[in-house]
């Protein structure tokens, strides 16, 4: 048969050359269906996605999409084309949240490519990609960087890429996002539960999240599913069998979501993520695995507007090992004398939040 | 670091002194989401909470969320307050269904300590708690007393409280929230397919559910989660390891959803919970356990109105064993002499339903 | 207790008389939830059942509820009457797919007996049924045929019954509905990311799915039940440790579901399904399977308008063997001189699509 083969099998390394733009398939409607899924993955408690009395109450039409499920739904809508291969999704950086999603928009994903480096061993390579979510009226409402080791698809032929982009080493306050309908004259932490406020943050400050949450095969692949993130490493048991670890993977965004959702134990009264700085999925987690969390904060600014500040955090997710019972180095220094995580740290997010200041 | 520790650990015994009252953080608005969440969790068949038309026809908007998942997320919202550090839920008391719920409405839940006792070794306490969950217009949905068994902060110390409310036995028929909205004249059984109305309940009579379900760990995570109920045994399975059980325990509200689910087979008719008169989670239940139930009529009351009635029925959930091919008692006299739930016996539930009368 | 038994047992062989027709009960409102959770369970990307604003541009109100989400909950309706107790699902047959459904609808189904036939054993035996879903509006979203092979509650009785229905063995393309509301002079494959119209189809090519995913217990547990399908096969663990399998069997039409949600890639300009012309479960999958799947191009068809096509397909879905490594035969020939599935393919699926041509 002479017909050209028409499935996708993903594309490697060379097929994402430096400035080559893509608009991908599958724009997707987020309804409050998806929502009440979320909610079932993440136990997530910020008023702000599950009260819609709370968010008219500080300036909004009903609540909002989550801010992770609409970075999971940009992100999963980008894997066909950008991850479907990927060997490692290595960091993410300059994430930027823009104008909130309402149940029942519609998100569009656009990325472009924006550096290259081939690996000293020629067989493999690392690409950096700039993703872009907009809504259905062209706003944005999220973007980032993120780099992924991917193969190539011919090893023998040496490109010599070495174009590695730079990137901002945290999203500076001028370019955060603060809703217009943002009013909290009427806010009340009634809501949320919170005691904590902007000043009450100090920097170096640890929080811990004290509870401790086992994920299981079945939501690890229905929280992928739910964002149409295809990547094999968390479905294909059959595959797997002969990989690495020999087994799925938990995509590593519920590692994510799991420890965000953890974080409102300390973390009240925080309304909306307003970027990541940097991102990395420092070790895998597997089915069974417990992950615990904590926050270090940063940093913190104040912005254009007295009524709310910003706090950098440090949210830092551990797998099978109690952070308040066991307290351990992020890093370890390893004998041939480099550093490297701790092998139980699943995530180091270093991301910045929007939080009321007192009145 | 001088800052005060932010997270909250929980309350002890201690904490809850009789009089005290919380508003709980974090009300949820509701929405069809969740229901189809809770449909997927328990196959739940009664129409008016999964067919719009049927609740139009007898006199509603449109569907009414389910009694159950009302309960469960009013309940869910008072654990970070209540029973974070139950060592044990042990019991419901005088529980009422309020105004119905419809997909989009905002449930606040407030809670009243009522009862403390000490027990006599010292180290743990049992509280009795008020808890009741509003609509967005204040309407009451709910309302119900439950006793969770408590460690203490400081053991040594003896408070000797022994304050136990009295708690009425079963809700008084003059208690029951029967829908202003409520209309039978055009109830029509093709859409519950039951057909038995009140007049065809004896007193004594048993009705077996027939069908029997296994409850898996992710099941009972995602309920747990939805209802944004974070009580530790039921996720943390690090922790566990070294607990009793050595594992998590299934959510019990779950075995009520899934035993409540599995009684539509001979109570096709029933139109809604007016009532819990009494609630024990008898022995525990953990994944793999396959839930089968059956429901004892304990009474009949005629009401206000002459086109319903009320059943008060006992729902009895047992695990891994078929109870109409081996009939078991609830209860077994033990060698000390005391009675005790037969061990597979899992659920004992003395509710009260609203169902139609013949025409 | 002179009472009459209450519950159901489920309709045995001789229950299902020829001619009898049964308007099943819980008639379901199909929900956004719904279609979520059918996202989390498949990750179907077809936007046409994800995206409001694709939906608008080709002229619907908004995003429809996935063609196998209404069968689902069609054929989920028609289970406590027709197959209960069923000792397996033979095949399905002639399924016609009506008005589209959009979420907010209410589907109610019926069903006629058309067919019995004894087995000659006499312990047994098939039948058929002839069943339909309606909308609201009492218009036909759904009618297929499907048989069953049950047992018979009196199996010493012989009936000697043998009126076997004539099936067609496929819908013909005059029974086809397209949707009026249909206008393709807007369609924009970016929306897709579907390069292959009808034209480009080749009666006789075959299309792999390149990806495998596996299933969790809970995952076919959550879908059965999202259907309101209470086939105990897929839920009682405890009574199926004494059966063929010793364990639950995933619900067939979940594996239709993750075989067609595979099919988008190679398929992605599919519309919507026309029919289903023929569908076996050749062999039953268990959790911890990994589902594969391809297509092969059975025939291609001209309808009465010319901005769309047809396509009939045969999606074949294998277990645990990867059919891009490792080509196998459908069937394979025994030593007995009969045909038999190879014992890797657990779908066979004949059925017909709605596609795009070139403009």
């Amino acid at each position: 048969m002479s017909v050209e083969e028409k499935y996708n099998r993903g594309n490697y390394f060379e097929d994402l050359f430096i400035g080559r733009e893509m608009i991908h398939a599958t724009p997707r409607t987020i309804t409050e269906g998806d929502q009440s899924f979320y909610i079932a993955l993440t136990s997530s408690m910020y008023p702000l996605f599950c009260n819609a009395e709370f968010a008219r109450s500080i300036g909004f039409k009903r609540e909002l999409i989550n801010d992770l499920l609409t970075f999971h739904i940009v992100f999963g809508n980008s894997v066909p084309d950008i991850s479907l291969n990927a060997i490692a999704n290595l960091g993410y950086g300059n994430m930027k949240f823009g104008v909130p999603v309402y149940p029942g928009d519609t998100i569009t994903t656009t990325t472009i490519v924006i550096g290259q480096k081939e690996s000293s061993s020629g067989d493999t390579g690392v690409t950096w990609v700039q993703t872009k979510g907009v809504n259905q009226h062209d706003q944005e409402v999220l973007s980032f960087i993120r780099w992924v080791l991917m193969n190539k698809k011919e090893p023998q032929n040496i490109t010599s890429l070495d174009s590695v982009p730079e990137i901002i080493e945290s999203v500076p306050s001028t370019e955060f996002y603060i809703p217009d309908a943002l009013d909290l004259s009427q806010f009340d932490p009634i809501y949320t539960g919170g005691q904590w406020f902007w000043e009450d943050y100090e920097i170096g400050e640890r929080v811990h999240h004290v509870e401790g949450v086992a994920i299981e095969e079945a939501e690890s692949q229905m929280a992928a599913r739910l964002y149409q993130n295809t990547a094999r490493a968390h479905f294909n048991a059959h595959a797997l069998t002969n990989s690495r670890f020999g087994k799925r993977v938990i995509y590593g965004g519920h590692v994510i979501s799991i420890a965000k959702a953890l974080s409102f134990n300390g973390f009240e009264n925080v309304l909306k993520i307003l970027a990541f700085n940097s991102g990395n999925h420092t070790n895998p987690s597997f089915a069974g695995d417990t992950i615990y969390a904590w926050t270090d904060v940063k940093d913190k600014f104040t912005l254009s507007r007295n009524d709310v500040g910003a706090l950098r955090l440090n949210l830092i997710a551990v797998k099978n090992l109690d952070p308040l019972k066991e307290e351990i180095p992020i890093r370890i220094n390893q004998t041939n004398g480099r550093s490297a995580y701790h092998e139980n740290v699943v995530l180091d997010l270093d991301y910045t939040v929007l939080i009321p200041r007192k009145r």
